[in-house]
């Protein structure tokens, strides 16, 4: 079988599955994801050893040490897992939810109630954990799953997917609701992005270059997730100990994730005041500023940022500075520059916060708080399947809810429509 | 200019102006929509005489009587259009509407607001009307619009979309909100299947062609639309009278729109009953019946069904007949054949209605009622948009609010994340 013919036999059996669990009730979807997190908890050793042998090919094929890291899993990350499954256990199961009934003047009651999306592709790449986080929200959302996990962690994909596969089973559901593509074949990505037959959803979770790819070749509807080219805008009126503390926190608190900040814009009237304290503090803490020429004219020997620094997403101990005139070419150069992630601006003038909070169109806008924020388990939604950066569908981070669709109901006395 | 370089400047200016629009008061918009509902009755000689070149150059391309009837604007037609826009005013602004606050533990305030999605795309076929029902639901949720309508309309599609641009003008807002791709290049489709920078969504309203073409070929996110095999199942206690007068209806009230039935399922204890009932009926009326070899045993004469026909969406007098031994069987067809728009159960039993209505996987599931009633309009929603057959954002009519999208904001007192 050749691996179009495999991936498409793996998404019709996953499709298939997709019925049974859309109807299955709360309690059955927890007992088996309870199960899932006690065998997880049980086949430790097995799971180690599996994952030294990704981690052994790992090295040899020279994966640097921050993938590696990525890439392992010891006890404490296994019992993480366990305890990610008991927390979606916890979660309210969206589906069945009724968001409203009207009865319409005909008599027709028609109504609205939750269901879930169906069938799920996730594309990911070296986090095997993404596995089981992914497996886990998509069973409870009653949706059945089929996961594309990187190549490195392929063998300890499998024994995960192995766990689950049981534990759904044990519940008395089709364990071959969840599945992993069985192959490292890069084709059956491609594959993959023409399953619009099984597939109602393809969420890519990984770099941008990966994303990028997902949602430019995709066939099935995607969602967007993760590119944060994130501003802290600190206004003139700004508390100034609140926004070093809120721009450092921003920046180096995680620089590596989609939420952390890459850029920050400061008002003219506070900038001389401002910026020697952000810089002084970053200089201790090995971050580098790039600045345009108002900046520099303060702080004469950080690094010229050019066109390119304002688009970039470091990712790293890195940020652009730009000195704005007003609140409005703050506004001009997020709008230009920046993703529709995250953007703060710190703030202690009632208008410029509304203003702000109006006019930036981002998945979360924030008045005096760190970006860092932006995160399904901070804004109370419990776990999250990613941070959607695009319009349709879902904004920000993406929980259960995020996972289900709608149906419409109507219950009629024999009612016909004429004309 | 080439074709490219001429849309992507039009998508330019639409999306610049979509900031505006994004931020103007549910007054101006009306103010807007009410101007171009007067324009275009005191339009209505210049939009005829414009659409009388149309019609006359679709005669010479020899358009069919049903197409041109279509693309024809008269008196009656306008006034339509100028209503249609008065009831969009009547409807409530989308937003801005507050989706929940909540206080996080750390003291943030976390809450969801509605916001316009932006810019859409529209693809639209023969009838001109659609341009200003589409403008006018766009501009009522804030957004930006770039038309792109049949070749056959495009005079009357420039002279209707002229009219809505000075509507829009005199309202202090950007004209160039509304625009109307001005080539008839088939080329220009496929620029907009690219502009992923520009637009946030793009909808095709038309025929299965046309649908198909942009939900496989848009690298713009889509909402596919209208395809409906839909099916009405007579379950064994269904009511006979009711159970002809709704197949009677959701067949042949309007065959050629997406929410008419194309296949008829009857319980088999019921269908000795039932079938000669309804093929009488149908005998007089002209409407042809394809039944399946169960069927035919009770009605020799009727033609009988191939597996095409199961798939088929008719548009025109003709029904499947499908005899089943139950439910289940039922619910089997529909899972396997359907299109997951519109279906119906016929019954007088509790646990069926409640079974078909919690298994069918479709936007809309009715019991005892017509599938013609699946409709933004008749559901209470006001004007629609589109009917999505997709799950990813809009599932079933989309009106204003299918338009929009949301953004949290996030109100603090300086705090941090920490790990």
């Amino acid at each position: 079988m050749g691996v179009k013919e495999e991936v498409i036999t793996q998404a019709r059996k996953v499709k298939e599955s997709s019925r049974i669990l859309a109807n299955t009730s709360t309690e059955v979807k927890n007992r088996a994801l309870l199960a899932g997190a006690q065998k997880l908890e049980e086949s430790r050793d097995k799971i180690i050893k599996v994952n030294k042998i990704d981690m052994s090919e790992g090295r040899k094929k020279g994966l640097s040490t921050a993938l590696l890291d990525r890439l392992e899993l010891n006890e404490k990350r296994i019992i993480g897992m366990a305890n990610g499954l008991r927390e979606v256990v916890q979660l309210e199961d969206p589906v069945g939810e009724v968001l409203g009934i009207k009865k319409r003047p005909n008599g027709l009651e028609v109504g609205k109630i939750r269901v879930p999306l169906g069938v799920i592709g996730i594309i990911y790449e070296a986090r095997p954990n993404v596995t089981v986080d992914v497996a886990g929200l998509c069973l409870k959302a009653g949706n059945a799953v089929l996961l594309r996990g990187g190549s490195e962690a392929f063998r300890s994909n499998q024994v995960l997917t192995e766990i689950i596969q049981e534990s759904i089973s044990e519940a008395g559901l089709p364990g071959e609701s969840v599945q992993l593509v069985q192959t490292t074949d890069r084709k059956a990505v491609e594959v993959m992005f023409k399953l619009n037959d099984y597939l109602d959803v393809l969420i890519p979770r990984g770099g941008a270059g990966l994303i990028q790819r997902v949602v430019l070749e995709s066939r099935v509807p995607t969602i967007e997730t993760g590119v944060g080219n994130c501003h802290v805008y600190v206004d003139a009126s700004a508390d100034i100990d609140m926004a070093i503390k809120i721009v450092y926190n921003a920046k180096t608190d995680r620089p590596a994730v989609c939420n952390a900040a890459e850029s920050l814009l400061i008002h003219k009237d506070i900038a001389s005041d401002f910026l020697p304290l952000i810089h002084k503090k970053f200089s201790e803490n090995k971050v580098e500023l790039r600045g345009c020429p108002e900046s520099r004219k303060i702080i004469s020997h950080i690094k010229e940022a050019t066109e390119d620094d304002w688009y970039e997403e470091y990712l790293d101990y890195i940020m652009s500075v730009k000195i704005v005139d007003d609140i409005n070419e703050a506004l001009n150069h997020i709008y230009t520059y920046g993703s529709q992630h995250s953007e703060v601006i710190v703030t202690r003038d009632y208008e410029n916060a509304n203003k702000f909070l109006k006019e930036v169109d981002a998945a979360a806008v924030y008045v005096n708080a760190s970006s860092r924020f932006t995160d399904g388990g901070q804004f109370g939604m419990g776990a999250e399947i990613g941070i959607s950066t695009q319009k349709l569908h879902a904004r920000g981070p993406m929980g259960l809810k995020e996972l289900t669709s709608t149906k419409f109901i109507i219950r009629g006395q024999g009612q016909i429509r004429e004309g």
